[in-house]
């Protein structure tokens, strides 16, 4: 429904508008998530009140006093960080649009935000940020020492005790493919359907840090961080790997683990099909 | 004359007090630097404040009302990081010392400071930290892209144009050795000798990242900055590699290039001879 009206929309103004493709980088530390929330320090809300400085107030009329619309690949949590989230707008053909200078003016005015844009340039009108997506890549980053860490304050969880990679390596292995998720769904998702697709899930160990990397299509609410909180009660030894296949089958939210805390999750990268890819993300 | 008078201290103590060796982690930006200053929130003061916290006042007697002295490997300016900062301390025998629970309880008052305790254990009693090292490692960190970046931010010399790494390497190659530092020292160091050698200089890239790793016995103040601010001019262009030459002979620190921003540094590791070389290090 949503991708049928979003082609309807796409053929309107195709004629009209221009789509841009933006990289955005943010520290989750700094705002309520992505999605505009009023009364709330939003991703979303601090880009398009940048937008209304750069170029919304001096063309009022060609967007016929409408604010521009950040279109996001996928909503983040609070505290969650993008390393790479990607985001379009669509400009009218009307208004003097210089990616270079509109870049530079739009961290002119997100300095100190907590968010900053990588990157601008032309999409294809067909490019749809969200709904062209066909795999989204997460990383979590543990910090497994006794000792806290100040320079990854807020950027990871920190976990005492020794965790066991090969039990987590191999509970991870459970999750890969398509299942029913809904024992690691938060019990507000929206998604119509629980079932998903896990693309991978590495395990990479350097030093004190474990990342866990994973991909898939796209994923459920608290998802990622449910398998986590999951796969840290593994790796501590409280459950053998093969719990896994139990969590799946009880299809209820309290089958699974607690819910890891959302600063240790970063937004990674989003690939859509080479046809509709953006120049400046190739 | 310091390595003398530390020797005879040491045979002074050995009987009656035993070494600690600390490995500390800090975030530059929340320091006046490391060395004790009166009115300054330096990282020698928290970890000696901390110290007070966890033994220093229940301890009175057995310290003649002394402060417990945090002896670093040697000082940071402000804004520059450790990964790995060595100190060590003193504690009369008579105090019942158990180091897990001292880093816990150490890591608990240093909470939100922006340092802690990594790890703490048992030294030689003819190690110490500044004295015994035989080398020190930075590393100087440039993130080398037109956007800046949020989760770096303070983290990382931000470099909009492009940084010709062939041209950094040549440079630093001849940077490499011992030399007269005369002109990579500030002007107000206070070293008597400005002959250092330079042991390693080793310039990695990692997407827009360009970690620059060196090693030294010792560094002059400033050196490793002004080292880096004078690479960049080179990397940027402004003068051919060969300029090194010149500014060591020039012997005057206006013949180098600018002294690079401390939040770009961090101070990586100090290594000891292997026959002192506290467990905890190795």
């Amino acid at each position: 429904m949503d991708t049928l009206h979003h082609t309807t929309q796409a053929l309107r103004l195709k004629d009209t508008h221009t789509r841009f493709v933006l990289e955005i980088e943010y520290c989750g530390a700094m705002f309520f998530g992505w999605q505009r929330q009023d009364g709330f320090q939003t991703v979303q809300a601090s880009i398009e009140d940048a937008l209304l400085q750069v170029i919304g107030n001096k063309n009022r009329d060609c967007l016929n006093n409408k604010r521009i619309i950040v279109h996001g690949s996928g909503r983040t949590d609070t505290g969650v960080h993008a390393l790479k989230q990607i985001a379009h707008i669509e400009i009218p053909k009307t208004i003097d649009f210089d990616p270079d200078k509109i870049q530079y003016g739009l961290n002119y005015y997100l300095q100190d935000s907590g968010t900053c844009i990588v990157k601008i340039g032309i999409a294809p009108f067909d490019f749809h940020a969200r709904f062209s997506a066909i795999k989204r890549a997460y990383r979590y980053t543990i910090l497994n020492r006794r000792a806290p860490s100040v320079l990854l304050l807020e950027r990871a969880w920190h976990v005492r005790h020794e965790l066991d990679l090969e039990k987590m390596t191999d509970a991870a292995n459970l999750l890969i493919g398509t299942h029913d998720f809904t024992s690691f769904r938060d019990t507000d998702c929206q998604a119509k359907s629980p079932i998903r697709t896990i693309e991978s899930i590495d395990i990479i160990k350097t030093d004190d840090l474990i990342h866990i990397d994973l991909a898939a299509k796209s994923f459920l609410h608290h998802q990622v961080r449910i398998m986590i909180g999951t796969l840290q009660k593994i790796g501590s030894g409280r459950y053998p790997p093969s719990t896994i296949v139990n969590i799946l089958d009880a299809k209820k939210r309290s089958a699974a683990g607690p819910t890891a805390p959302a600063f240790g999750l970063y937004f990674k990268n989003v690939i859509y099909p080479d046809s509709i890819t953006p120049d400046i993300l190739k």
